[in-house]
Formats: C-alpha cells, sequence, structure tokens
C-alpha cells in the first residue's frame, strides 16, 4: 500500500477500505506515515467527505490506536454523556446522581483541562474533601455499589486522535463533519461507554453555529455509534445563551444541587430531563422516552437524586453536608452586581465573553499552569426574552478583587438589551434517536 | 499572518492576495512554514482552484525563490520554447538552429535528467568534440554571434518549485492546472526568457491525456505568461505516438539534421514550423505566423538552416562534418529488424512502451547514476494508419546487444495493428496565441 495512492483515492471520491483505514491510522500512530501526506488526505476528507462505512472504520482505528477501558466488570449498561461544549454547563454534575438514582451505573472518566471554567472534576473539588485518586478497582467497586464514581482520566486514549486533531487545527481541516464525529465517538468508545448519549450544542455561543451543521454531526455520531454496537441517541440543544445561571466552579455545584432538588433554573433542569430520558432508555432501564422522564422527575421529587449525590460525594471523601449547606462551598471576597444602564429586553447575551469574562475572574484555565479560584464566576440574573428595568442588575460579579471594571465592561459587551419584546429561544431543537 | 488562516481562505475559496502568496513561498522556501500546511493548501488548491491573478503571482514568487538568469546582455527577444515531454521528441535540435537562422536569438539552457532518451545535451554529446562547459560570457558571446548557444543548467533556479513538486508527487497533488502552469512557467521566465513558447502534448504518450485537459493547461500558461509581460503562445500537439522515427540520442541528431535538410519526417517537420513560427513571431521578427512560417522554410530551402547547426556545433567544440557524413555519429553494433507479425493498420502505437524499450536498450537513465548509451534506439519505420504487410518490419532496433527478446516483445505490444484501415491521428489540434 502506498499512502499516496490513498490520498489519490479519497481525492477523487472513491472509499477507502476498513484495511485502508487501519493502515492510515496505524501508519499515522507509529510516525511511519509523516505528516503532509495526513493533512493532504484531512483536506481531500474535508472536500470528498467520508461514507457511514469510512467513518466507523476510521472511529475504531483511533479506538484501536491505544488503550481501552474495560468496564465489563460493572453490572449493567454503562451510558456515557458527551456535550460538544459550551459555557456554564453543568449538565453532567445534575446528570450523574440524577440518571445513578434509577439504576444506570454512571462511571465517568473527566478531565480537567482549559476553558472558562474548569473540567467537572475541578467543580467537584469545590466540595471540601473530594478526590478523584481512587484506583481502577475502587472505581468499580464503587459504581457497583453507588451506580456513581468519577475519576481522573488515565491511560493513553486514542492517541491517534490526538495526534490528528493537532495537525487539524493548524491545517483548516477541523471543521469536517467526519472527522469531528469520528474523534468524539472514538473517545468515548476507547473509555468503554456500552451506549452514549449526546448533547450537541447549537447557536452562537456552540462549535456548531447553524442548526443545520449541528444536525448533521448529531446524525453522524449517532450512525457511527450505531454501525459499531454503540446504542447512540443525540439532543440538538441551544447555545445561544450560556445555559442556567452560573458560570464559575462552585457556583455551579450550588446550581447542581438546586437542580437535584427540583429548584434549578428552568432550562438547565429541562436539559437534564430530556439528557437523562436519553441515558436511562439507552441504558435498557425504560420502554420508552416518556416512561424515563418520568421515573427521573420522581426521584427528584423523592429527593432520591440529591440523596445519590450526598452518597456519592462522602464515598470520595467529600464533605456532604454542602448539599443541604451549600455556603459551606467556596465563596467570592465580592459580590458585585452589573445594573442595566437603561430599560428593555435582553436580545443576546454572547456566551463565549461571558465564558472569557469568568475566566478573567480565575474560574478557568487559560494555560495548562493556571490556578483555578473555585468561588469566584458569574451569576446571570436575566436570559433572552427577559424584562429588565434601569439599574436592575444583568448579573452578578463574583469576584477576590474589588476592581473588575474590565469584566463590567465585558458583560456590558455580552450581554445586549432591545426596546421592543424579545422571544426566548427554544431550548430543545431536535431529539435524534436512530 | 498565520498559514492556518491562509489555507482556510483557499479552502473557502477565496483569493490569496500578491502579498499572501508571497509570504507563502518564501516561508516554505526557507523552512519556516512545514509540508504540513503546504500540501494542506496545495489539497485545497487542487480543488478550489487560483484565479488568474494567484497563478501570476504563485509563478513570480518561484521565480523570486531562487536565482534567475540575466539574458540582458543578448540583443533581442530570447524566446524560449517548453514542451510538456513525450517520447522521440527532438523539436528542440531542430528548432534552435532553424530559428537562429532567421535571426531569432535562442540561448539555450538544458538540462540531462531522467528519462527515456537523454536530455538534449546528452543528444548533441552524439557529436564528437561537443561540450556544453562554458561560461557564462562565451555563452553571451556565442548568442550575440551565432544566434544559438547551449549551455548547461546552473544556478539555483526556482528552489520553491522544486520543493513544492516534491512535496505534490506524494501528497496526490501533482494533477492540479493552476499548479502544473505555475511551475512550468516559473522555471522558464527564471531562466530569462523574455517570449515563451509552450508545446503541449495530448494523447495516450503525454501526461495530459485528453484534448480539453490539455487546451486548459496550454491557455493557463499563456495567460500567465502574458500577465507577467511575457509574450507567451501554445500549440497543442499530438502523443498519441511518438513524433518522428527516431527515438535514441545519435538517431534523434541524425533525424533533426535530416530535418534541417528539409528531409525529415513529416510530423516532426510540420511540429517545427509550428513552433517555429510562434517563436519568430513572438519575438517579433514576423508581422504574422504565416510570414513567419515562409522565413522558416526558406532558411530550410536555401541550407542556411543546416549551415546554422554546423556553426552552432563547431563553436562548441564538435566535429560539424557529423551534418553532411551523419555516419560518424555513435552507430549501435546491431540493426535488428521487427517484423510485422501479420498484414493489417498500424493502430496504436503506445508512445511510453516505446520509450520504455528504449530506455531497456540504454538510450535514457533510469537513475541519476545511468550511463547513456549515445548509438542505440528504436527507429519506427510505420506510424499510425499506415499498411503493413506481414513480415514488413515495423521498427528497427539499434542495439548493442544481439540478445534485445524482451525489447521486441515490448515493442509487440506497443504497435498494433488492424484489420480495418485507420485514420493517423492530427497533428496540431490548436495554436492558442492569446
Amino acid at each position: 500500500m502506498r499512502m499516496v495512492d490513498l490520498i489519490q483515492k479519497k481525492r477523487d471520491g472513491q472509499q477507502l477500505s476498513t484495511e485502508e483505514i487501519q493502515w492510515i491510522i496505524e501508519g499515522y500512530t507509529n510516525d511511519t506515515i509523516p505528516d503532509y501526506q495526513i493533512s493532504a488526505l484531512m483536506m481531500a476528507i474535508y472536500f470528498k467527505g467520508m461514507t457511514e462505512q469510512e467513518r466507523a472504520d476510521l472511529t475504531m482505528a483511533m479506538v484501536a490506536s491505544g488503550d481501552q477501558i474495560d468496564l465489563s466488570a460493572i453490572d449493567g449498561v454503562k451510558v456515557d454523556k458527551h456535550s460538544t461544549g459550551g459555557v456554564g454547563d453543568t449538565t453532567t454534575l445534575v446528570l450523574g446522581p440524577l440518571v445513578a438514582a434509577v439504576g444506570v451505573p454512571v462511571a465517568k472518566m473527566s478531565g480537567r483541562g482549559l476553558g472558562h471554567t474548569g473540567g467537572t472534576i475541578d467543580k467537584l473539588e469545590s466540595i471540601s474533601g473530594f478526590h478523584v485518586e481512587i484506583n481502577k478497582d475502587e472505581f468499580i467497586d464503587l459504581v457497583n455499589k453507588n451506580k456513581l464514581a468519577v475519576v481522573g482520566q488515565s491511560g493513553n486514549l486514542t492517541p491517534a486522535d490526538k495526534k490528528l486533531y493537532a495537525l487539524r487545527d493548524v491545517t483548516a481541516t477541523v471543521n469536517s463533519i467526519p472527522l469531528i464525529a469520528s474523534s468524539i465517538m472514538s473517545k468515548k468508545i476507547a473509555a468503554g461507554a456500552d451506549a452514549i448519549v449526546l448533547d450537541v450544542k447549537t447557536g452562537a455561543g456552540a462549535f456548531m453555529k447553524t442548526l443545520e451543521d449541528s444536525r448533521e454531526l448529531a446524525q453522524a455520531m449517532v450512525r457511527i455509534g450505531n454501525n459499531v454496537g454503540r446504542r447512540t441517541l443525540a439532543v440538538i440543544s441551544d447555545m445561544s445563551q450560556p445555559l442556567g445561571w452560573a458560570i464559575g466552579n462552585a457556583l455551579e455545584v450550588n446550581e447542581a444541587i438546586q437542580t437535584l432538588k427540583g429548584e434549578g433554573p428552568e432550562d438547565l433542569t429541562e436539559l437534564c430531563l430530556v439528557l437523562g430520558s436519553q441515558m436511562v432508555y439507552a441504558a435498557g432501564q425504560a420502554e420508552t422516552l416518556e416512561d424515563a422522564r418520568q421515573q427521573l422527575i420522581k426521584v427528584i421529587n423523592t429527593g432520591e437524586a440529591l440523596e445519590k449525590f450526598k452518597t456519592f460525594v462522602a464515598a470520595q471523601g467529600g464533605d456532604a453536608s454542602v448539599v443541604d449547606d451549600p455556603s459551606k462551598l467556596p465563596q467570592a471576597k465580592y459580590q458585585i452586581e452589573l445594573p442595566a444602564k437603561e430599560a428593555g429586553y435582553v436580545s443576546s447575551i454572547v456566551a463565549d465573553q461571558i465564558g472569557t469574562a469568568a475566566m478573567w475572574l480565575g474560574a478557568g484555565r487559560a494555560t495548562k499552569d493556571s490556578v483555578i479560584d473555585l468561588g469566584v464566576g458569574i451569576v446571570l440574573t436575566k436570559k433572552i426574552g427577559d424584562e429588565v428595568k434601569a439599574g436592575e442588575p444583568l448579573a452578578v460579579i463574583h469576584s477576590n478583587t474589588e476592581e473588575v471594571n474590565h469584566v463590567k465592561e465585558e458583560l456590558y459587551r455580552s450581554i445586549l438589551l432591545s426596546k421592543e419584546p424579545v422571544t426566548p429561544p427554544v431550548l430543545i431543537h431536535e431529539e435524534i434517536t436512530e
């Protein structure tokens, strides 16, 4: 096999075989195929796309390129949820205890990473004593016992995907649906998921800006999953504004607690019910999505969901009393209101910029070495469509420094008002179940 | 400027600016832009093409990447001819003396290279004593005095083009008209041409297999030339069979001498008149192509063209008496006929395979270190459309070994006969003059 012939084959719109894709990914992983041939292939894929078979083959070739987590010692269908990212997305914190409370095992591997706020692990570390330094056996035992545990990502998962992504990032080939879909799916499958639920964000604050692109990506991932024997469903949800009220680590933990109590923000609650229903359904613990939803509402109302969160936190060394007394979470020194400069209706909340403002306060990592300030962040008090009086707060800035003028300015640039009434955005655009 | 943004720009079908193209080519030449970004750009160009302005800019950026030959000390318009390659193409050997005889200066730089036969220099070295080891001043003096001299290529011309070509060769991006056109034109311009005549071959034996592709390439090059101030014309000529009769070094010199006498093969003579007319016209030495053609016919008929060849050969140390006695050229030990196995009409002569057979005899270089056997080669005795009796020779093999069965077999596979009469191919498909 010669790489140049395979590039040409794809360039000319022909389908690469399973063996050819395996050969390419193996060769790239072990450095026998150079970057310059792979980047030409990526650009050819950008223009010519990939068939369903090619996408499945690429996904599984990337899975095979590194370690694969074996979760077979955990009883039941292991469902993993993935979000294509957004700002103030507290769903993971809510969904773990929520679906675990109805009996779905959640064996969550999570990272820290760069971003507007920390990762799931950083957020949970807002809770005094909570830690993820548990070994694989403890992790599996905890999931079998409590249906929920979180551990830091370990092992060399999908090295081919990491290498490919770094190359695509500098060769203008990131934005290709088959490549994005295979990348995401390979990571979930290598991490041991039997079934996968995808939250594909759409709108100004999301990676996919249009509903059409989001739908294409969601469908692509659902097809890959089902073609490689992993039951996969997807939700296309709005990211034209941040989800919920809070952007920040301890702030989001608090918001998750409120949501598990049934007192959370409406949009976050609804999205968690939709995603949670898919997880319960994919795990085979409900006949229909509606049946799954009723089970979830029940465990919120009975307090079982909140109780599950406490059990989970305590099992990993955390102070579960924060659930009843969230003031024990790290608090920022200053709470500074952002008053509306004039009356009107909120017409736009640019999620990216709000996230950037939160990062300036110290809520996220700009570089690997940044230290996260767990107490700080931003709490929105208005969402798109809300009426605002002049001087009424649009948001509250939680900061450990008193001088926050640059943050305020960024927020004023991000939260726009209109004189005319504004229709709030639709939260759930679509569900893709096959 | 960031390379990834420029790749994206081209990927999205936008035009790169003159400055952007210069920046890319400079960066690639001096290794600040890596192969993997350039190969992605090349693939984007493969799919999105380049505007006329971009092609001109790329050409001139590649010219600027290395040395540029200064021929301004030579009087008159320096016209260079370029052929896109083929088998048994003796036009360069004929055209030099032919157009020099009507007063057009020909300052020919030539290489040796790999191929079915040697390059122009190898062929001329069939003439005892002929050499190209002359310095730049001698070269210019000779052209000013005799209107014709040949020198080996020196200097570091278009290094960007060399690097790009090597990369395109392994990334399936060779076959892009804008890239091919810019590559060819950059080399001619860097070599000092004021005006350029292009012989674009079409057909089975050519790089461009279809007339449509050949026309597109010819037009692309003519446009580039005229857009960068070099008067450029092109001929699209047939390469569905080898040109002339001879494939081999001394054999082609002999054929060139016959052609300059007016006794050469019909197709070679005609193509030399067409290309020669364009050269004379481009040099501003004729009002019309027809006027130019009459001047060329005249110098053949008066013997001035042949005389010019003698003067040129003698001026570079060669034994000009070979012109009157071609038996002084290197001769192969054996002349072996290839008899037709049956009667019929020649329907196909696969030029590539004939060339390969000539290379097996030793006429060309397979690798840089191969030593060329100047006397060997193949002389066709039939061309497409000719009637053949069983046992009548199709070709004569000039070999220094008696055992040539593999060559014979290759030739039988290459020269195909039909029971039905066959129409010979059209030699000149088109002339592109603007």
